[in-house]
């Protein structure tokens, strides 16, 4: 018989597989396709960066703008879709609204190939996003704008309004932030359905169902209600120790890798605080993020994470909290087609095995005797 | 640094979990919760081996009348699920419907308690299952009788003809073959966005779309189609060899840890046998599978599993193909709560490691200058 290794819990320090999409270290450094997050982030676009991240090396001018055309014109969502999100109810949880939106998509796009199939849901994700929300809200769904950017698109669908060109560009850089962090729960997620060679619809229908979690999708919505309701920077040291004394989770800190700090928390921080020189209107709400910041590093040696900068900024934006977690899996869907793609490569079903430490050799006594 | 211990692949014989729900074994035995799947084949009943498998133990008389009582009162589906269902296309994979239709009872019922929702999701799959196919082939749902058990109601939703006692008893016994089978990719899918804190709607549309998969649950199928060309005893030697050379997958056959019998296969032949005895409608079915099997075990030495069986049962039956493997899911959706429970009980959110093989240390390069 077979050898039965024994996996610590969670996985935690198993490689289960070959890699080259994406590479975060503990000691702070995250790299998508070899290129540093910083660089992406301060020179690259959304679209450049998911060609990227899906054929392994960045676009010439050629093809990026034969890949821009591509995505805008798949960014249509099917109308049928429209009628499945009018079916559920007002007060559901966008994340429920979004999985269901995209199974149907699953549902009704069977029929297209395969590289469409991944290169519309990347492009009808975020129509979907504005229009889950707008639908459920009673208000009609928005057209994508084919004179716009991706992101400037996405962010005039969300909130309504016409972004500046500083806001979309805000806006575009949390997107390229949030695109893939290898091997977390949503992406294993996607490997594990694509090793049953089940299709891209219900590897992301998968992923998106494990996004949903409080413990990782649902971080940056979490830390904006967090952070709403601690208010003022005065309130941050109090609160912050009330909460550790209750032994309750501070929303938006600690990661599996990062022990010291994320690099996409310290983009996004000075991101925050350049959106609100532009906007004018004051640094309270950074004033407020970095005495939180500082009083749970003094407590518990814990960085923000990218959740806790990235919940602000969208609210900076004007856009509604109930599509934070949607707004992050329009944008990891990415990461997930390139770890199913990559996991179809070298694949074979995903089939652990459990120790046993239940009952044995029990006899079955008729219903009467019992 | 910690040490990064590599997996094989598809985490083959890696344990990820203690369990006490089933134990599947080499030699060709399978207890749930400690009980032979063979007494419970031969004795149980749907609703008593479901208790079983959720509670940890066959319940008292009270008890099982109690538990019947709330699976009848749950069965009923939410009609906003029937009108999302109805904007799916009608040529949709069914279980792409199934699975859009499971996550949008999901935003549906969110504000219903955890274990109403646990026994809900079982209650109502039967329901969901016969009507998704139903609603799709543009027939109005079925109710269902309260005045059936769970299985003849189901049998009944189904073929749309009431079934007598055996063909219900039959049909019951595959659904309690069906119940569980520990970490395969379906359930390890649950255990894995379980982890994340998701709910039990989003861990089960996970479940779905492993399920799909034509390496896991699309086998039933898949194993009924292949039956329908191969058509006859004489003809499944020539097909078997034929298929081998060119180095296809015969259907319904091997298993990750039966090696030599598949013990559910097993039940499902004799049960195949005296089905069609009962019908009286001759046993060329019956040897057709025998003949398609023994052809497969001289060739590869590969037992059948239960999928190989209860296709040609299913069809006996007069149930859709479409539907098998929908039928599939909407038994093992018990043994996903069970694994749902067991994870939250000792959770670490899933999140592996992976061996980076890619690019390093890339400077990112202006696209005018590319």
């Amino acid at each position: 018989m077979a050898e039965i290794l024994r996996a610590p819990k969670g996985l935690d320090g198993v490689a289960v597989a070959d890699t080259t999409i994406a590479k975060s270290d503990a000691d702070g450094t995250l790299t998508y396709r070899g290129y540093a997050i910083k660089d992406l982030f301060e020179s690259s676009t959304f679209e450049e960066s998911t060609y990227l991240i899906l054929y392994g090396r960045l676009p010439t001018k050629g093809e990026l703008e034969e890949f821009e055309a591509k995505l805008k014109r798949y960014s249509m969502v099917p109308h049928n879709v429209y009628e499945l999100v009018k079916a559920i109810p007002n007060e559901a949880h966008q994340m429920d609204v979004l999985r269901t939106a995209v199974s149907g998509l699953g549902a009704t796009e069977g029929g297209i190939s395969s590289e469409e199939q991944e290169l519309s849901i990347i492009a009808q994700m975020p129509t979907l996003v504005a229009n889950c929300y707008r639908l459920n809200r009673g208000m009609e769904p928005a057209e994508p704008d084919p004179s716009l950017s991706l992101s400037a698109n996405y962010l005039h669908m969300l909130t309504g309004k016409k972004p500046s060109d500083f806001e979309a560009w805000s806006f575009e850089r949390m997107l390229i932030l949030y695109l893939e962090h290898d091997l977390n729960a949503s992406a294993f997620t996607v490997r594990v359905v694509a090793s049953t060679l089940a299709d891209i619809y219900s590897a992301c229908t998968a992923g998106l169902a494990a996004l949903k979690g409080p413990l990782h999708g649902g971080a940056n919505e979490a830390a904006m209600q967090m952070l709403l309701k601690i208010g003022t920077a005065a309130n941050a040291r109090p609160y912050v120790q009330e909460a550790l004394a209750k032994r309750e989770k501070i929303m938006g800190f600690g990661h599996r890798v990062y022990k010291t700090v994320d690099p996409r928390s310290q983009l996004a921080k000075k991101l925050l605080r350049e959106l609100l020189e532009k906007q004018g209107k004051g640094l309270e709400t950074y004033k407020l993020c970095e005495a939180v910041e500082s009083a749970v590093w003094e407590s518990k040696r814990l960085p923000s994470n990218v959740d806790f900068y990235a919940a602000p900024i969208f609210m900076t934006l004007g856009i509604p909290i109930e599509t934070f977690t949607p707004i992050f899996a329009s944008s990891r869907i990415v990461g997930w087609v390139a770890h199913y793609n990559e996991q179809l490569m070298d694949n074979r079903i995903y089939r652990p095995d459990a120790t046993y430490i239940g009952n044995k050799g029990l006899n079955y006594v008729p219903l009467d005797a019992r």
